[in-house]
């Protein structure tokens, strides 16, 4: 027959920490102190395997549990020397939940059963307190009647405070005997009123409250706990019931309860950390009404029980090879743990700890890397809002988190205003429905940015993130309204000039002005960590930039390279922007090559300061890849301005972008398409590339080897005609240089066609660099601009479990990019393969990354290469583990 | 070593007709007919081995080559009794090409090869004719000049050309022996001006002549004829040079030349058809100076050689199984025949031919499948130009051909006026620069669709092909200018009223009014072959139709179902947009429950019309699909009014049309996400079709089992949350009525994510049906509406060598049909699949789709569906050769 009951006392238990599965994560820790002989109250667990039996079979039990669990009962009053109901020498224990993943407060628990009329005269007898005993019987009866009976609790608590009020009272532990005696008696009217009646027989409230247990796991706090928290039930058996003797902290001075932490969940600091409520149960912490002593007041209090309890902690530690997080009861100076699991901690704690774990040969870089998450990574490395004022200030709506950090400032509603204050000192916020090219300077500006409109890969997003700037995209509750310059929620309205903050990592909107700590950057134990993180991955981390000033953040964050660098966001600035339009609205293939020898120079000065920040490092650079109207100006306002600068009329000009106009620009006419259109566009772009590494190498003696990206290939042509032009250019300026020069030519892969077909492309292509952004689009038929419509109702409707441009679908666009990348390095062996969507920063798409052992780096935005070289170093272990 | 020469003569050939790759056509054919016992002058085939030989290795031949023709030669002249050079009694010959494929007129010809001034006089004695002497001498100075040296053909035909000026003749024929001698000195003195030496060595001659030959295959008209007609380079060896003894028609009045077809190659009527010039060479029949004699004629003149012709053309037909058009010349009453080929036929002809020679034992049906193009289908079912008044038109720009047919009629500029026009009798042409479901009206009352944008899958495309109606699209040269109602082109202007014309086969547009000649219909011969295709097609052929009046054309041309049912069709109408606006601008779920109440019998009674008319056959519905903007208008002046309809403001009809605009509609809130986040539209219309399901089985009798079609299906998560409310919906109906009826429902697999986890969504669908024209759009990221900006230039480039939106991508798309056909098979083997873009109605995507043998069915357009019907057999045929 299947064991359901695990049973623990002095010393040895049935189960141990591996079992958490079953045991759950509190019954598991239970079994384990006991082997360890920690001192722990005596008791037994009733698997998880039951809950899910029970929850399969109609809420039954599985035959035979009934027997065990009287079996294990009448070895714990064994092991206790009480008795279950017993009048003389009643035993009390206590029922909880547990799962195998913590959900704290989620799930019931019910304290002191076995007490009834009878037994509440021998614990009162045998404490010789009659005080104690009756509380300990009014506090069961509360539990009982709320928990297993369904009784609202605020009909107890009335009583309670009625009673107080009546004696002129205020704390409960100024209620006399008497009090309390007369308390059990109106508790017990409470049941009767209720229709309900108070079972004297323990054994019946024992099976009540294990019932109460397994039916708490499905009650509507802890489902919605699990889907908030991304718990998914059908991967956990459901809870466990421990069912354990009761120990005292309220039976005096010498008695009390605590909670510690093994090192400083704040800092990491190596120092144990907690409290301890002298005379008091558990809950009496919970419910805050006394301050708890500092932990170090315990050691002149109770100096034996301090040590010990150092001694168990460090024992602890040693043990979990982890700070613990534990709970513990002092009966009359004897010291119980009645739980200990992995704290929670900061992130600057969690980096601190596993670095010093190492050091301290408690555990070795593998597990040290699996200790930080990503998350932490990104925490420490932007700033954040100071949580006691955060939780001060009215959150008015809450977007996409889109790019991480905290910020406050001005609301300022156009790009010009923004840059124009910003030169004045004022911190601002650009608000915005969405942002285009044309905003780039004020997004600059900004502290941080905030729009209405767009999803994680929007140009908001992915530009803030480019920029290292906190920003909260598709926050559509809000009606940004630029004309009016207000911004309008519900009966909010913030004015241009009024102060809000922005929450990058979680999404919030706040009101007005919230206080931020301060970034940390890159050094310390981050340093020391990420450093180990490159010893242990398999994928390198490049990052996407585009500037010199961007390749620069991105070598000091320890980028092995460019992975793209997007030669359209040269064209945007302020110096070329015109040039750029006189290239579009050319009228004959000369005045187009004409425009085009100006951009030349400015281009290849803009290769020069990237390939000399990358100092040898490889850099890819993509060829021009949007629709020309994005280099257009839209409103008629600016095309009357714009003609005007060209040269050329305003209907000349509004032609041009009448015929530029695209239905669906996404899959319009851009990437390689336009190099193939105009293959003059490709000529100057490779004789800019060739140019710099050319002089580069002559004049400062620095070895560049650039790999020219081709964007949006989808057939194998497409790149086989560019490559042609390319290779017949650039041969010949190295030819004639003198200079002894290598390049690659490649492609993106961000076409579904193209991963289907990559054994051809890999014929013409010698790398792959997925666009898994565009990729996602395709594959999905996904508008990254317009998936806020849908989006929010599908994440509700379960229909998708995440938002796919912010972590790869790997049964779609993942399958896809396995297929391309075996495809194809098995037709070319030395196809270099790597990504550079906006995936390569996310942690969990690099675990999936990880997996494709063809894939050689992600790439992605400078500020996002520290979680990036961590993710994919935890990847690795886990994948190896 | 290997063989290269292959010799034929008195019955007996080295070649035979199935070694047309080697001996190319004509080479094959002198070989079979040589076997045959047909009279055929002597000679030898130099392979087509030697071509690729000579283009492999820069013009040079294999070794041995020489040694072989010589041997050849030799043997030619032991059979003529001739000899090559022989002043007494000299052996001519011929130096012809001859490739795999037809190329005519495109490569080289060399007559009267081995005159010199020496042999001329033996030809003189030997024929008793010294003017035939001279006209052989001079022409072949002339042929040899031209082809052979290179020397401007012009410059020969001036002398001739003058010397019958002084003569004061018009003819050639008119010239006599003297002319022509001194013409013969005349051409000498030519290549002597040009620097270039006619050899006098008569084995020099044939060495140039051959390598004449050889280097025509590259020739610039030769290639550009193998780009235009589509013939793959790398597929051919090259061409083949056939050497024969030359036999001469113009001998006298009982000598000819003739050409001959064994049936009419127009009618396909059973009965020789040909003409026949008496005392001439070929090259005089071509040239056109004399009429030539019909066929008939021949047989009073030379009943003889009448009879033996028809022998020989019985003799060839039967032996060829095919139409035979042959070349033949007598010479002093000698009948010789040069050349055998199947004919080239008009479609008329080949479907009677083709089902004639079935009747006839010749063929079998499976043959006779693939004796009728697909094309054929199509131009006898619709309108063609009379080729001599269309030769007579101007033809002003060439657009796609998007729908097949001819049309003449007044150009209209707008839907209302064409319609306004219609009714009053005139016959219009609607152009549009492209056309949205507001136009449908108008496309209906017009003759053709004429758009300046768009490609084959547009909204003017589909539309009009569904009409069956002729539509060009996409002519970009044009300027339509829908304000000034007129087209600009160059400096040609039509306006409103002007007569133009479209030719929807070839996409040409002209000028005027061209006559045509009107379609045939299905009867007949190509119904009965036709019969024959049902019945050896594996793929089944359904059709896509909206309304009854299509489901009933597509019955009659044989489809077995309607594979598509677009429902938003039936919103368009004039009596249902109101209503469908109505659901769109609905501020409340109650207030848009209304409004589909009200769509709801109108709908149901279009699917009753529906499965009356489909009679069992199996009717699949797709749910409402495109974007709710579409129903919307855009322009200021029509919201105006629309808003005042609908009872609203204009300035929040505004507010709906800006909601709901978006970047790539074609990626947005489109599909089965419009069903997901308004699921009362999904139920709305599931009560239609199972309502008709269920009245229409009590009220007549009639089953159907509706197929509910989910669109634009990527996750399985999407099907499985909107069957769950169809099926709740359906179920509930089909049980309160107690009629017994079956529904399937199942998914479009229209985009990629679609294809690549098909085997997750298999586990939900009932059946696929592949959205080919999506898939298309999505694999490769190309809007069909935007296309136009670089297909030309992709085509012209050959980075594509067809428009994918035609004819089906096999490497990209068709993979992914090929995957989730696959996946989904396996994953559910019951599942139905089908394809319904419009590629299920394209012969070559049908030939593709029949590869995959999970693919059940295609459906198209109902015109299409007898087209499909063949190519669906001959795909069959072709497959299990």
């Amino acid at each position: 027959m299947k064991k359901y009951v695990y049973f623990f006392a002095n010393g040895k238990a049935d189960g141990n920490a591996k079992m958490k599965d079953i045991l759950g994560g509190k019954g598991a820790g239970l079994a384990e102190m006991t082997n360890l002989g920690i001192p722990v109250p005596p008791g037994f667990t009733i698997s998880a395997e039951v809950c899910k039996y029970y929850y399969d079979h109609e809420r039954t039990y599985p035959e035979g549990l009934k027997e065990e669990v009287e079996e294990a009962l009448h070895r714990l009053e064994e092991v206790s020397g009480k008795k279950l109901g017993d009048p003389k020498n009643p035993l009390l224990v206590s029922v909880r939940s547990g799962a195998a993943i913590s959900m704290p407060g989620m799930m019931d628990t019910v304290l002191n059963l076995g007490l009834n009329d009878e037994t509440v005269k021998g614990l009162m007898e045998l404490t010789n307190n009659e005080r104690f005993a009756y509380d300990a019987y009014r506090r069961f009866l509360q539990m009982f009647g709320d928990i297993v009976m369904g009784i609202d609790r605020r009909k107890f608590e009335k009583e309670l405070e009625d009673m107080k009020d009546e004696k002129g009272v205020k704390l409960d532990t100024e209620l006399d005997a008497g009090d309390l005696k007369k308390l059990v008696e109106i508790f017990k009217e409470i049941y009767k009123k209720e229709g309900k009646e108070f079972p004297q027989n323990p054994w019946d409230q024992l099976w009540e409250a294990i019932d109460a247990v397994f039916g708490s796991w499905m009650n509507e706090r802890a489902v919605t706990y699990r889907k908030i928290n991304g718990i998914k039930e059908d991967e956990l058996l459901g809870t466990a019931v421990n069912v354990v003797m009761m120990v005292f902290g309220n039976m005096g001075e010498d008695s009390g309860t605590g909670v510690a932490f093994t090192r400083n969940p704040n800092t990491g600091e190596k120092k144990p950390y907690g409290e301890f409520l002298p005379n008091a149960q558990g809950e009496d912490v919970v419910a805050g009404i006394r301050t708890p002593l500092k932990l170090d007041e315990l050691k002149s209090r109770l100096p034996g029980v301090y040590d010990q309890l150092m001694d168990v902690m460090q024992k602890l530690e040693r043990h979990y090879r982890d700070m613990q997080d534990i709970e513990f009861t002092v009966e009359k100076g004897k010291l119980y743990l009645l739980q200990t699991r992995s704290g929670k901690r900061t992130a600057r704690a969690a980096i601190k700890i596993a670095v010093d774990m190492v050091k301290e040969g408690l555990i070795n870089k593998k597990e040290a890397v699996l200790r930080v998450e990503p998350r932490h990574v990104e925490t420490v490395l932007h700033p954040t809002f100071d949580p006691e004022d955060k939780a001060k200030a009215k959150v008015i709506a809450k977007g996409l988190p889109a790019s991480p950090g905290a910020a406050s400032g001005k609301a300022v509603f156009h790009a010009k205003t923004a840059e124009k204050w910003a030169e004045n000192g004022e911190k601002i916020i650009l608000v915005r429905p969405e942002t285009s090219p044309e905003d780039v300077g004020g997004m600059a500006a900004a502290q941080g940015i905030l729009t209405s409109r767009g999803g994680m890969t929007s140009h908001a997003a992915v530009v803030a993130r480019g920029m290292g700037k906190p920003a909260v995209v598709g926050a559509e509750e809000l009606l940004v309204d630029d004309e009016e310059k207000e911004i309008r929620v519900g009966n909010v309205v913030v004015k241009e000039g009024d102060w809000i903050s922005i929450d990058g990592a979680t999404g919030e909107v706040l009101l007005g002005k919230v206080k931020t700590i301060e970034q940390q950057g890159l050094s310390g134990e981050l340093a020391e960590l990420l450093s180990w993180a490159d010893e242990i991955r398999r994928l390198g981390v490049r990052a996407n930039a585009d500037i010199p000033r961007d390749a620069k953040v991105a070598r000091e964050f320890g980028a092995e390279g460019i992975g793209l660098c997007r030669t359209e966001h040269m064209f945007f600035e302020k110096d070329r922007i015109p040039k750029m339009r006189k290239m579009i609205v050319a009228r004959t293939i000369e005045e187009r090559e004409k425009a085009l020898e100006d951009l030349l120079p400015l281009q290849k000065e803009d290769f020069k300061g990237l390939f000399r920040e990358m100092k040898g490092y490889p850099v890819t650079i993509r060829l021009l890849d949007p629709p020309l109207h994005e280099f257009l100006p839209n409103e008629d306002e600016q095309i009357e301005v714009v003609a005007k600068d060209l040269g050329i009329s305003a209907d000349e000009l509004r032609e041009v972008v009448e015929a530029l106009h695209e239905f669906n620009p996404m899959l319009g006419h851009r990437g390689c398409r336009l190099a193939i259109t105009y293959p003059e566009i490709a000529v100057m772009q490779t004789k800019a590339i060739i140019g710099a590494a050319i002089e580069l190498k002559k004049e400062e003696g620095i070895d560049v080897e650039p790999e020219i990206m081709i964007p949006l290939v989808g057939h194998v042509n497409e790149i086989k005609y560019l490559k042609g032009i390319i290779k017949e250019v650039a041969d010949k300026m190295i030819e004639e240089s003198g200079v002894d020069l290598k390049y690659k030519i490649g492609t993106m892969i961000e076409v579904p066609r193209a991963a289907v077909t990559a054994d051809q492309i890999a014929q013409e292509a010698e790398f792959f660099s997925f666009g898994t952004n565009d990729l996602t689009q395709m594959t999905f038929a996904f508008s990254r601009d317009d998936i806020g419509k849908f989006l929010p109702e599908y994440l509700e409707k379960k229909i998708l479990d995440h938002d796919p441009f912010k972590t790869i679908d790997r049964d779609g666009v993942g399958a896809l990019v396995r297929m391309a990348s075996e495809k194809g390095k098995a037709a070319r062996p030395d196809l270099k393969v790597g990504v550079c969507g906006e995936h390569g920063g996310d942690p969990d798409s690099i675990e999936f990354f990880n997996t494709i052992p063809q894939l050689d780096y992600v790439s992605c935005s400078p500020y996002r290469v520290p979680v990036a070289r961590l993710a994919a170093a935890r990847a690795q272990v886990l994948q190896n583990k």
